[in-house]
């Protein structure tokens, strides 16, 4: 199964991709009932960027970012390369000549579980990463791995084709199939929000607008007036 | 004793809590003997917030984010939440909603030993928070905890009513009782340390200026010239 | 051997310090053949600088900074200090009155294996610290160690007189006699990388410009048309 | 998708499953070419057992395990539950009751991505335990999760009926269609390791036997009489 | 507040000590609202152990076990000695020689936030120690800290005379006055769960014993029967 | 650099190495400053081994083991290897074959920097191994280390022909040249402290032991009968 490129994919209706990247990754992982979401060691290189696209995926022994110039080849515009890494490994596996050869090949970002270096560089580019660790570490290319074959990356079972979205909160991936209705349920979410965003900064309490009281005193919540001791 | 809110606590003296604001988290620390402060993880959300209040306490079960509705009921102008965990846990329990309800009942600022998400809207809001990740991961309201009882954060135990001081430095704790005391002492001191700045800034050295010479060279401190090789 | 402050060191010639700091930390670590490079955990309290300086190192016992002090002595000008400990530590070692005298004396910043306080005043000082940590904890003067000796820094044995590169992407050594050859050979890897640079922008791919498809290849790479499932 | 508990799965045949059990962890994960291992930190509670079955997944809330409980009966003698979390946590979902009950069930243990109690009970039981922590943390049952669903546990998907092979290794899966070749591929693995280390006990070195001079020198390694220095 | 000894503490009835020691440390958790236990870092020595007893406890500088021997005088036959640490480190502050003393000395065994060193020769003695690490790291006697104050020690505030319980899953603590009110409820919790465990043996499950399946339905589980795919 | 194997290299005295495994590490480490000591989470795969030789080095890249089977070579009767990987890296570099073929060749153990596998085989062949984790991820044979160079090994630098002293506290390294030295001080150490046990055996404090009072006073210990609260 290692050292098998997939060069086409499925990808996901573009209409629902876009409205995902509004979204964002809090809202649309609660949008999918709490699902989807990568451990929060993905962090972004830097604050600021919000992306949605199509994974194209690559899977990299640990210190050799080989699969990732492969992957450059069958990316799309507007795809996001998604790397995951044979064992935990933290090396600098992408940096500032990758990331002009991805910008160039119009990837929207990168998500790796590997090290991200350059950091400066690809900051002052605004090139979007999100990694585990900044590590100028140097890698070779010795082992082969995949592309666009499912790769599990910070928790997460990646299949080719599946919506990421990426934010200062982190990384969630979308199934592609349910891309649509995803987006449209978290739509209806935002929409709820704005409303329990004004109550609330009226001062109104979530125990309220949630009807809270009721279930809190059912499982034997008791107030005491205070203070103690 | 879990599933208990107590509504009212004693603060400290206003003018204390100020003072220490103020002083900010290092000088505090140095003031009450190098004691209060919450341990490194728990890091600030965006830089440059320095906040000091009365701390307003919540536990909470791990996933689970029911008793911060609950305490924001609680707490009054000044105060700041601080969330402890009945597990290690570092799902997204406080988010821009909160962060929204919080702000508008008067909270300083919210210190919670789970995760917090929306980072870049509460970022934009200015609301003060200091967790141990940022992570979009959804909680649910499914057990209870307690409001205004002692809980232990980031390795510390935490009583309703003790002043939090939380900078760019982290998070330090002052006894009610002590506050006037801390924040005179911490005052002292800054004025020491600004002697201390300007001799510095000519060049002069630490050694001399707090007379370490003489104990070194007793410890048995032993110069070489050198160079060694 | 604890106890020893080592008073004149050997430094690198100052052109090829000056040379390796404009190359930076990535590529000073390949120029020497990928080695030298801090474990990744060593980042800058603020984003931005770059520094190239000699080592002056320093060894200190767990929660104790007095090392730091004897060390400002010696430094001299453009030297940068570097900071061991002799077992896991963050606590607070460095903060902005050390920083203050490092400072006056010329030094150019700091790596230190220890925590560092006073976050927000040093960066706004611009004086550069890479640290394992940002911890108000205060520490003793009570034991010991000693400057200018070797010391192992975050995976790294630092010998006095090795020149630092320091940037956002972490920190690396060069052997103070090597400097000279490194920093050549790094101003020839930066050449290079120009030409690639241009190429991958115009959206050429490493797989050919690096002859990559050859011996991917021969490793047994296979292509499927896809999609898969 | 959450709240769902298939009742019935495909298993893989039970003549390879007993093949790869005897295989162990390490043969199986090379013999299906270095994939299908969890992570290291997935470890035994007690050293010895060795086990190998048919995978009834579980997916539990962070401090919850409802799921077990439902898992518990789906299960049949011969299989191992393997349970995930929706996010990382390490409470005692796992305690003698149910090793009881797994046991009179007739599973062969279990995988489980959480904490484990009972630790001296379970062992003295001999029920084959693999979890990330020992922690008498209680866990609550109010949240729905899944049973036979595919979940992530330490680092790979697991779907339900994939082989499960664990001992002092650690713990790895098996497809369960390719079982049956993963089993051939094994044996015929350990049929030339065991000629292998004849051949190494004899004192003959791997650098002969593996044939890899050659390629060393094609590299470029070099050897030195020394000693240097 | 530091360098403050206090010689006498009120311990818990004996009775209680010796129930809560014979009920381990998983069912005092639950019996007392699963609160109380130590975070899972905080791991035995050697497998086998129960221990029971009173806390007198111990605040370490990192690096330093001064206060160690200073405790050594206070506690009485039975106690067992709670040691904290200022910050967080692992240096192996308590060896066979304290060993040999607290055992002398009366105490039961030792619970140590920091590390534990002779890893061979304390087991050999049958000495019960809990830590947070082994490490032969040597510590120094430099720094004043306090004997019988409450420590936070693994997440848990422990005041002197607080019945500690510890065993291979961990260590618990029981508040010095609920301790036989925390007894008896552990005993009563003993009774249902031998019931429970005869029902289990016989493979009755879980689901029927605890009636779960009408919260379960409640919530919204769903029955396919599968196999899926 | 990389890629370079040193044939011979100097070892320590015969005499002094068995001394010093006799010593065992917690004493040697005491004996030579409290110096030499790696980090604590290099442990010993299974309990109850003690050794000492001399240091044989390696370097590997991470998930390669290549340069094993170079060393196994270059070691002579009564080494010890040393294995060092140029990133943090867990994979199981090391397992049962190459234990066969260590073993054969003479080698007292092996101390490595990644992760060991086929745990049981090798506990049963009582074959010495220290590492930083059991994994059975299995490593390629890609990329050039090197053999005898110094490399930094769990926080300490290990140059050939160190005395590597090994059990289960840890890993102790002493220099070549200094090895009968530190023996004989190890010895006299041995001595006072056969002195110090008999006397705490009979239930003389430490305090009274080291003459402890008078420089505790001095610090400024209080003595406060209570019990407070």
């Amino acid at each position: 199964m290692m050292g098998t490129v997939v060069r086409n994919i499925r990808r996901a209706d573009g209409a629902a991709i876009e409205a995902l990247g509004k979204l964002g990754v809090a809202t649309v992982h609660e949008a999918q009932g709490r699902t989807g979401l990568m451990a929060p060691y993905m962090r972004p290189l830097w604050r600021g960027a919000r992306i949605a696209g199509s994974a194209v995926t690559a899977l990299c022994a640990p210190g050799d970012n080989w699969m990732i110039h492969v992957a450059a080849e069958v990316l799309k515009p507007g795809d996001i390369l998604v790397v995951g890494c044979m064992s935990e490994n933290a090396d600098g596996a992408f940096g500032e000549l990758l990331a002009t050869s991805l910008k160039a090949r119009g990837a929207k970002g990168i998500v790796i579980d590997m090290g991200c270096r350059d950091a400066a560089e690809i900051s002052d580019m605004k090139f979007p990463v999100w990694s585990r660790a900044i590590s100028a570490r140097g890698t070779v290319k010795a082992t082969l791995g995949s592309v666009n074959v499912p790769v599990v990356v910070a928790g997460l079972q990646v299949k080719p084709g599946d919506v990421v979205v990426a934010d200062d909160d982190g990384v969630v991936l979308v199934n592609r199939i349910q891309a649509l209705d995803v987006a449209r349920s978290g739509q209806d979410r935002e929409k709820k929000e704005a409303t329990t965003r004004t109550r609330l900064q009226k001062g109104e309490l979530g125990l309220d607008i949630y009807g809270m009281r009721k279930p809190l005193e059912e499982k034997g919540l008791k107030y005491i007036d205070g203070p103690v001791d």
